[in-house]
């Protein structure tokens, strides 16, 4: 059996202005451990914000996101736009603030928000190619945007984001932390984590869930 | 049964400036599968360096330990000098190069290192209480200052780290990715984990074992 290749979205290192650290080892972990080869990759571009994660106040500073993304990735971290869903089985996004403030705009805009183009092209191609995707905590919200209308996903049980999703168009399915909602038509897996956790063990209960099924998925279109 | 209560001394966010991310994640993931109650702790000072982690080349700013540190924890770290050995059962160091630029000086002056002060005056009060300490990685490197002539600790194979290890008056034993050591009189357990893993499974696997075997001695003072 060959090994599959899973391309991972960074979105910076942090869970206030970046990727959520834990959601984002938690997955390589779990991919390395199922015997996946991963490619982690993150937009060349400025963070929308600083955020100093000791008071949670914005820092006078900028920094990039695909520098930043490289200190959870040990430095194997590409820029986005070398990804190409052709040489990938499956993509999975990690959730933190990064996804909705560097890979769209959600944080500032909800469901009138718009994704990167870059994030949103890649997304896309693993989409029309029938590859499953996996999203994690925030980053559902990014579905609508990229499958359309009536994409099957959870952010956990949070009334305003579930209402943005909905509003986007996504159909929204409550869901615990340990669990995993998936859209079969679509091959798309969500998981809370974060939007849920109140401990790291409860958000890698979902995330395990999630990187076993998107894995199994790959092995449908064998 | 009560909780056991850990610390965890992290040295910022990133494998070249700071505390490795993935070691220190993993470190807290299985604490919290295995019940114990962690507080997060780190230096409040400035940063030897901050490293690009996509060039490896040093970026001209300043960082906090402690303010990034705060990244890995999501907000939930304290300034090191809050820390009373008193308040926990055990400690555990992940490793990373910040704790041999932040924590110690050891990157830099080697077997002729010093430990940050209050670091080392932390660490010494486990050791003297007779609680457990879990060292990973390179921190087994600050064994020989925390302990004295004679203890037993690895930093996997490396010559001339374990050399160095030698002249402070530590005793190196070489140690498989996958295994632990463990000084028996001083209760102190080390690993590699990226001293020797090629992925983040092997780095894993090494660190739930002294995760465990550090909360197993625990246990041994009730």
């Amino acid at each position: 059996m060959t090994k599959k290749k899973v391309a991972v979205i960074l979105s910076g290192c942090g869970v206030y202005d970046g990727a959520e650290i834990h959601e984002s080892v938690i997955t390589l972990l779990r991919l390395d451990q199922r015997g996946a080869q991963v490619q982690c990759f993150a937009p060349n571009i400025a963070q929308m914000h600083v955020i100093n994660h000791l008071t949670g106040e914005e820092m006078p500073e900028t920094r990039n996101v695909l520098v930043e993304s490289a200190r959870i990735a040990r430095g194997e971290v590409k820029d986005l736009r070398e990804a190409n869903a052709d040489d990938f089985d499956a993509l999975i996004v990690p959730g933190g603030f990064g996804a909705a403030k560097n890979l769209s705009n959600f944080a500032v805009e909800g469901d009138k928000c718009s994704v990167n183009p870059d994030v949103l092209a890649l997304a896309e191609a693993f989409a029309e190619a029938g590859k499953p995707v996996g999203l994690i905590c925030i980053s559902p919200a990014l579905a609508a945007k990229i499958y359309g209308p009536g994409v099957v996903c959870t952010i956990g049980n949070d009334a305003d984001t579930s209402a943005a999703v909905v509003k986007m168009g996504g159909t929204h399915e409550e869901c615990d932390v340990h669990d995993i909602v998936e859209d079969t038509q679509r091959k798309l897996v969500s998981t809370p984590a974060y939007m849920l956790a109140q401990s790291i063990g409860e958000a890698a209960g979902g995330i395990y869930k999630l990187v076993d099924r998107v894995l199994e998925l790959t092995h449908e279109a064998d």
